[in-house]
């Protein structure tokens, strides 16, 4: 396991307050279409609309020099953030195909912004040729401790509540937020279960932990390109396989029905990675039946005509 | 001046902190729209998506008995939730034509629902009638102090804040968030401008402040139902002449366009009441050209077949 409490308090020292405490709220409106207690941990009410701006501020707490990383779009934009507030020269690799929105805004932060023809897993090969050629930071996502103990954060916040909660439900991607939250979880609130969600459309890290091996897949299909990923990493990997009590795929409908959900009785904007905690719940009731439930929401940054079609 | 910083301190004390430090920032996605720096104060983020549970809490926790009030929905949502949270009995009037979504979740809260054929106005008068007749205790929005010296509490959120502000633009409907944040940021800083804003369709405290006596108005017409009152408390106004710098009108199509800039540039569901900041500088570009601003997002809570038709 890499990842260590005294670590992770010490990184809540070096993030910047705005993407700190953030709210934390039952949301009873949400409970007769769910059937359990459901309380929200809103991560989208900061100046980068994600939770990525924890692990960023412990990235570029540390750096002097330029970074670069890829991104589907949410840690690129809390990188720039991150990045210019120290003065660093960003750079942000993404596919082509990102979220448009993502995508400006990253541009609007000042950060160089780099489109490849391909999927995340090509921005990734080509953030690390850039670091290479240019002598950059690679931050990648997950692997380092930063962006882990970043949303590690965020359990801190969810075992200092009270009452605790029978269960978290944690969108599974790269892993940061699954290994990061769930550790901090597992030992401050040891009676609270660790669920990780996925898409089934993007299954590789799911598929990897029920077999306790490294499992890739072929091209990911799904609308949750914040956890679009097709090779999960090895060390991820290993300490999710400490952390969760299981992890479980969604399909592409419950997601759109979590997101419609999250607006009609909640007024959240959640992104299609921030609804995979409710999917979670629409897909199996009897197992979250009047149990109360803790889901971080925690991207908010979509296209506002593909949201429009997805909710109506 | 009937505000006073120690009481509202004290207050503070006994507000469920779901409430309290809401979300602060510094919003850059809405800037090239409006031709200034903008921050959000966000109050939706909390179990009755308003900021009046602030004001509520002050009231239920100096009950042990029945309690009343008339409220176009929020009030009474907030009522009912700090109520039953201390076992006392909530009943609440609103006009038969207030936004749905709001009565159906006073009821959800177990509070007795009593809709009047008629205004706000009219629900304020069977409100009165229904507290002499049970012997309840009927809290008045805005002109109790309960509801000011909470709404206050956000002011010494924002006055704790930097950098500071020049300008904090407020919703201004009854007056208890007007002249309760005013107050405490005309004593902690002192350089920020405080601005009122209201609908034109219900502008009778505007007119008030700026006649300095009460003007009443006939009918309202706005969407904003959070601030469609007609008949201005005298106490009320005598502490906003203290603290208002300035009170505009603004028109429903700039608080329309207002929820639209903050569902599309902020992923924020806003009320129309809590778009009337964005509205106002929509109206008065020049006056907050480069300035910093700061308006608090005062409430959430909209029918989601209206909402869709305005943000369009």
């Amino acid at each position: 396991m890499r990842l260590d409490l005294a670590r992770i308090r010490a990184a809540r020292e070096v993030i910047d307050p705005v993407f700190l405490d953030t709210p934390l709220y039952r949301c009873e409106a949400l409970e007769p279409v769910l059937g359990c207690a459901v309380s929200i941990k809103l991560e989208t009410a900061n100046p980068v609309r994600s939770f990525k701006g924890r692990g960023t501020e412990v990235v570029a707490s540390r750096l002097a020099g330029p970074v670069v990383c890829a991104s589907a779009g949410n840690l690129g934009q809390a990188l720039a953030w991150s990045g210019r507030g120290r003065g660093l020269d960003v750079t942000v690799v993404a596919s082509r195909h990102a979220t448009a929105a993502k995508l400006e805004r990253i541009r609007a932060l000042g950060a160089r912004l780099e489109l490849v023809d391909g999927d995340h897993e090509l921005a990734r090969e080509r953030a690390a040729t850039i670091a290479r050629r240019d002598g950059s930071r690679l931050v990648e996502d997950s692997l380092d401790l930063e962006t882990c103990e970043g949303a590690a954060t965020i359990g801190l916040e969810l075992v200092d509540a009270t009452p605790t909660f029978d269960a978290v439900l944690l969108a599974l991607g790269g892993g940061a937020l699954a290994t990061g939250v769930g550790h901090v979880v597992r030992s401050g609130a040891p009676g609270t279960e660790v669920i990780c969600v996925q898409p089934a459309g993007a299954p590789a890290m799911t598929r990897s932990w029920h077999a306790r091996r490294v499992v890739t897949t072929g091209p990911t299909a799904t609308i949750a390109d914040g956890v679009a990923g097709r090779r999960p990493i090895p060390e991820v990997l290993a300490d999710l396989l400490v952390v969760a009590d299981n992890a479980v795929l969604v399909t592409e409908a419950s997601i759109i029905t979590g997101m419609r959900l999250l607006l009609e009785h909640a007024g959240l904007v959640a992104e299609p990675s921030a609804a995979l905690g409710i999917a979670a719940i629409l897909e199996d009731r009897d197992r979250f039946a009047g149990r109360h439930v803790v889901t971080v929401v925690c991207g908010g940054n979509v296209d506002l005509s593909a949201y429009r079609d997805w909710v109506r």
